[in-house]
């Protein structure tokens, strides 16, 4: 069973895929600890999982097999699956839809014992490279309408594999919290005829506060309103809405201002678990979609999340964002 | 430092507490595992909390002493606070308010190791009668537009203290969420002219394959579009939109599903944390908040959130609500 149920309150999607249910969690509990074993995503254990899809492979080596530097595979235990049309139908007064989507995984490195903060930025620059890749690729497909790049490091941050990498679902629906980051930035833009990230990256370079580092082409930044301690968010300066439409310079200094922020915040956090997210516009946009500016967002997992953030949808924060800023900027 | 902000682009509150960091966290990492020491909690350490809001003591005892079997009493550690004016005020583009509000906890029993679920039915029930007084206090308080009742149970599901408790806190702004529900709910009531909640309860009655248990007053189910495995809501069957307007025998009836409920959870789950939270209508709503139906909702915590659910805004729930209600009403 693979279906997407729609909640008839709150307009919320949800995936519902007991096959998920199968796969095997190899991340030690409440550690990120090494759990011994073996390793799916290891150099030399290709064949345990399903046939890549991309790969960067210098020598010239065939597909799956040793030898490559980054590969892309469909997930063993995907929460949407590709095959068959996408089926819209009612349950008397519910919404669902066929679990239609993809699943991928981005096997970062291959070597099993290198987190992504311990990768070269050119290798950084790779995975956002292969997302482009793969985005361009799922928007060719008409029944998928968004797709969320995500990292979980860490067994707390949801990693059940410990071998460094990153997913991709790709969706028949745009997911709620898009939905509601084009909706508000659509608003402020038809009140201010401005983009409310750039407005966002002036105020806050101005003000100086709140920016945890800046280059030439982004800033980090500690938002005004950051539900978790350490919230970081990655800005391009130049406004864009679609992050597939990113050139190469961009996608480097993009991997290199990452790679800055995941080393102080390891040096202040002591190597927290993470999720990192990108956000771009949804598939099939038009050019009307020009009030939205695509940008990464990265949690460290500091605390704990309860019963006031999930009865609430409110959070709190016991790290003011300016304090949070200053000490990753003085890092 | 203690301000609520609004994020600039998804309409979102959260609470900027610096105070909170300073909070002791007496509960084991990982488990919920006894960890020995002192219990501010514990009877005959009263002079550990702040002075007592509400108590229920059969003996006459005085306040602030041993003697209760419930006490209620400010946070030590607010997430917000009750002195002051209300203020309102704009920072360039983003919006805040002073830290106004209330926060308490309801300390559920005298004894250390006694979890909710072992308390009977009538001790549940005092809980849920307290929180009913609170909210009518509260409401009193032009500043408040809304009170969030929640009980954290476990270290993973946000307990810092390991004796039995749970909390109010009430805002000064109507909760992402509950607005979320309110503007759904509101906006079915205008289409179909009838209660979705109440719509809910019918069809679930009708086909039985998400009800988990059905009393007189109450029915408990697996939602549809669950986000969670074993997510559960706790649904009074006669439509009312107001929590602290439920009479003597809802309030019981209440106490006796929940009980049941926690028991063939933790038959099943093993004790698993758990977080707990009640959705009645904002403070001030008229009667066209009719449309509104309060509940309890149920979270036990088998999984973990990740990247893909901050990013998205979407949940991954590998166990069909259908199997979750199945194996909870064989229990």
């Amino acid at each position: 069973m693979r279906e997407l149920r729609r909640d008839p309150v709150v307009d919320r999607w949800v995936i519902i895929s007991a096959e998920r249910a199968a796969r095997p969690i190899i991340a030690s509990s409440c550690q990120q600890a090494a759990p011994g074993g073996f390793c799916p995503f290891c150099e030399g254990n290709e064949s345990s999982t399903p046939k890549e899809v991309y790969a960067l492979r210098d020598d010239g080596s065939p597909p799956n097999g040793p030898g490559w530097r980054l590969r892309v595979v469909p997930n063993k235990f995907p929460a949407l699956a590709r095959q068959g049309e996408l089926v819209i139908s009612k349950e008397g007064m519910y919404d669902r839809m066929s679990g239609t989507g993809v699943h991928e995984v981005l096997i970062e490195t291959p070597k099993h014992d290198l987190a992504l903060a311990a990768l070269s930025s050119g290798q950084i620059a790779d995975l956002f490279r292969a997302v482009r890749l793969r985005f361009c690729e799922f928007k060719k497909d008409k029944r998928i309408r968004c797709a969320q790049f995500f990292k979980n490091h860490g067994y707390i941050a949801g990693a059940s594999i410990e071998h460094s990498h990153s997913q991709i679902i790709a969706m028949p629906v745009v997911s709620k919290l898009l939905k509601e980051e084009l909706y508000g930035a659509e608003r402020y833009f038809s009140r201010e005829n401005r983009c409310v990230y750039c407005d966002i990256i002036d105020k806050e370079i101005s003000s100086g506060v709140r920016v945890i580092l800046e280059t030439e082409r982004f800033i980090a930044l500690a938002p005004y309103a950051s539900r978790f301690a350490y919230e970081t968010l990655l800005l391009p300066k130049k406004h864009h809405h679609r992050f597939e439409d990113a050139d190469d310079g961009t996608i480097v200094a993009l991997a290199e201002i990452l790679r800055e922020l995941l080393g102080r915040t390891n040096l202040i956090l002591s190597h927290p678990p993470y999720n990192l997210m990108l956000h771009t516009v949804s598939f099939g946009a038009g050019a009307e979609d020009g009030y939205y500016h695509w940008h990464v967002e990265f949690l460290p997992i500091v605390g704990r999340v309860a019963g006031f953030e999930w009865g609430a949808g409110f959070f709190i924060n016991a790290v003011p964002p300016e304090e949070a800023a200053r000490r990753l900027r003085e890092a």
